[in-house]
């Protein structure tokens, strides 16, 4: 039933090359199907100026896509003299799922920006860049770890995140742009690698859902980051 | 327990005065407790021009604050050149929130713009802005009834929104500032007359949640939402 | 003969309301007729850098319009990147005016921003700006005064503004919309409590006038300040 | 007792050169004694679109410095990315001027823009712009008359502005820098050959002024502005 | 003598994968080295307004570095707000080199946007855009003459570029990021399959450089460049 | 054969007045023929950040047109929000060039900033940019000789340019625009007194040229800056 013939629970295959960079402290290529993102994590001395003097770090997150990384191409942002609002919510979730996953004091006063591009898309970009993220992250962070710098491992657990949502009637995982375009509902659930909830995000665009349907896309996406936890071990073990 | 003494279900005072400024098609100043925002419908004889030729409308927001409708006063984002990040986040979520209640067909090639000013912010804006806009829409859409501009009714039901979060290890409703800028979690929570979800943001920074707060959060906007569409029925009877 | 019936010299009902934001050092909504302006006052402990170590104070304004307080809406200056040029003109007037009535010397090394904000127009927002601008800044310099902040007060006298003009050939007092886009020739006149000049701006667009004129819409000018300044005292008592 | 050594009613020399650029319909280099500015007159066979089947003209002016036109340097607009709030204050001042002076119907559906930079700047420039601006002006028409464009003169008469204020406690005529940047009030006048008014503009930053004041002022201008547009004629002829 | 050990005259290894992203009409990823640029070309059926009726086509290029394709990361253009000068200067470059090679009456009322986006640089990147930007161009005219919309080669011949420099006093071929960064001299040599030149240029900054220094550069980059045209071949073929 | 009667090899007649603005440290009109180029160099105390504590000062530029400058009317950039490529391209151009020719160790921690403002266009104001903005330059470094805040003179060599073509398949020096917009190639040649290249960039749109024709080029070229360098030094004798 599903355009791609994947089962409702079937995620797309999952693959994220670390690496990928020579300048990045962390870097990896996810790609969840047609959906690949590059994702490289920057260290940087200080912490922003609102955290001065807190001894607390900062974990921030910008967000791009390549103008031909869709099927039609996009006016590139920087040529347009500002970032979208699409762009903009994303980067803003992408970093607030980021830091949801911190432990800012055992950061200490610095700041880690994690640059998610896509370089393809596919539907699902901005959850591509949270799972991906993170794993830059994680292999920034163990560089902070083998120096010194941190004592103590500022990342608490994984955080992935996976879209679900409501197509021709059924609940599916990890839905593609043919799937995404055609949804009357869906969501991004960000979670953790023990299974709690960082960010939920439902929208029905001229349509509505029932607390049902929610807990059905919610069972959906437990399985599906458990599985994306599983890559990001792999990637980074 | 609750800084304003308010019981864990309690909302604030609503009022909801209608036709505030004599120029727009529909407006109302929503105020719930120390949070006041101005909503103003216009009506555009043109759909964007994405819609040319399809028959369908568009209901589209935006959302601003007063330079000093906070403690502290804001840049007015016209002389800083740009709208910030928030104000585009939310300015997208209540334009998606309207729609979901519109029947872009019935409402025919033409735009509607919902203004959301707040004059006075205490917590919970986005919501507020919403269930006003709501009312604003409606009374612009009644004129368009009455004129014969529309023979069936666009909108399908009531929008109203409602934040909840967990304060102090409690779910609490309709959070003002005091309580908003304390809660671990909050979320908000986008709903029909009907009781149907339109849209459901949870987050948690620096912290996680699980699925049974999650459901009490929802326990609580159901029943806030019913009070805020009583108040809706109230102000457009 | 005045579109509103009103005699050449009557000026619109005045309404002046304080205190009308719970967060801001000085507040107003003022009213005339159908022009309402939110004015707010906000106290910066630190002057503009070109006047470090000078002993001096400074006080600015910012004007803006809300979208939908005119007839038609207008574009939201934030979502259009600029203050357009009409803005920045008049929240240079305003600042100059109310700067005119300042004792910069008694202020201190301090800032107030005024922020002048029309909710409704019809006519006359500049110098309803400057008239209720003047009430917000006279409730915060009575706080620095009240804190021991200011020990003599750095409000030397009253400023207070109207429009005269040239309406179907008479000479008419505070111009309403209707009025203002049929004038030959306006012009916007503030003055001191003493009745002073502090600024005369007069112009025709298209046409030209006489020194006779120029004469006859000061006389109303004086006349009508002077109830404004009345409603200031009454206001502010 | 004038820093220059002038007559209180002396105006600095006055230079019109004419035809000092090749591409321009009109242009004149006005020097006011060290303030150069150079006026460019451009027709374009369009009125802006809101003037669309009126049968009006426009005529509308842009305002700029060089850099290096003053003593300190000042940004480069252009590299500061927007015009300044004094620059758009002038051009539509000088815009507003020169339409004063023109009949539209005859000038029909077309736009004359007049540009004006500053060379060098003594105090003065809005004003020299607009005296130097008409010159431009008048030489564009010409040639609209001599090809038949038009067929009866849009020009209804001259327009030139003078600026006088008081400065050291007497009036004094076309301050320059040295007395404007002293000077308690100041004010600009924008008069038609036959000595009526179409823009006024006084102000007073930190004190006031009285209406004795303004009409010493007044005759003040009415004496330059007969001399300014002498030096126009001649100019012209 | 060279950081890398490669001869006066070697490039580093060049590696042209083509079909690299599934949406592109022509794409390529080209590595010089360590320089990494993913090329896309689009076809757009419509040229650019001034071309209207001129049964002329246009080639464009834009060209981005991803934030942290650097050693240190650059801030994001997209976030600043505009394209920087070194952007903007490149980009015309990649535009104008491309169009060299190009019969635009062959191609057509029709638009190709030719996107090069540096993954991660090197040295040499704007050299790498233009020779793997060929490449994306070349492939996307493939699709056009397949499907008819061009009857004959709109690509009259290869066009390909290498920087050449002084380093260390002695004339090196493709400059990496650490000799480009300590050579007194450097030059970017634009030519054609057949050995013609389209653009070059070299610079001297703090210092200059001999017609003899110069000639030396051009033998080299001839050579280089023959390298870089049997590489598209192979890649194309 | 040339459009303007002038052999091959002719110059237009260089004019170079000097001291044409009563505020800039140093100061030229040069006048290529029918291009006016206003130049002026400004002292600033500081130099750039990035020179902090280097001992090293820092020459830039900025250049400007005049909107009516050329034939047809250019939009003004400050009014347009953002200098464009072209001008961006160029500025860099001239503060490279210009810095080729100082020692800026000699000069010390300051900045000199030459602004470029093109009075009349008639092609080639790059180039006139650059030999006048030495110009003003020379005269700059002049007045820190004198006061003794250089002890050693920061000017190594003169600066200078010139454009040469392929015009109707001949090389011509010093394109004016009639032949600028014809010529299949052109080149824009810097060099210093002693006839060493500082930048050379040639280019053809749509077209190719050999190494001979480059060749014939930078012969017409070293004469020309010859016959530039002759000019500035009578200009600054």
């Amino acid at each position: 039933m599903r355009p791609s013939g994947r089962e409702l629970s079937d995620l797309r295959p999952i693959s994220i090359e670390t690496g990928v960079t020579k300048h990045a402290e962390g870097s990896c290529l996810i790609k969840m199907g047609d959906t690949h993102v590059l994702c490289t994590a920057t260290i940087e001395d200080r912490a922003p100026s609102f955290l001065k003097g807190s001894g607390l770090g900062w974990v921030t997150a910008e967000y791009g896509m390549l103008p031909r990384a869709t099927n039609t191409r996009n006016r590139r942002e920087a040529a347009a003299g500002k970032q979208g609002g699409r762009t903009v919510e994303i980067q803003r979730l992408i970093g607030r799922a980021l830091r949801a996953g911190v432990d800012r004091s055992a950061l200490g006063e610095r700041q880690i920006v994690v640059d998610c591009d896509v370089i393809q898309a596919d539907g699902g970009t901005r959850c591509a860049s949270i799972t991906g993220g993170w794993v830059a992250l994680r292999l920034a962070v163990n560089k902070l770890l083998k120096t010194g710098a941190c004592t103590s491992d500022p990342l608490m657990d994984h955080v992935a995140a996976i879209s679900c949502g409501i197509y021709a009637g059924q609940p599916v995982a990890d839905l593609d742009y043919a799937e995404d375009s055609e949804a009357g509902t869906d969501g991004n659930f960000i979670m953790t690698g023990a299974g709690k909830l960082i960010e939920v995000q439902m929208s029905a665009e001229g349509a509505t859902f029932s607390r049902d349907q929610m807990n059905k896309l919610l069972d959906l996406a437990e399985a599906g980051v458990a599985q994306l936890v599983a890559a990001q071990k792999a990637a980074t073990a």
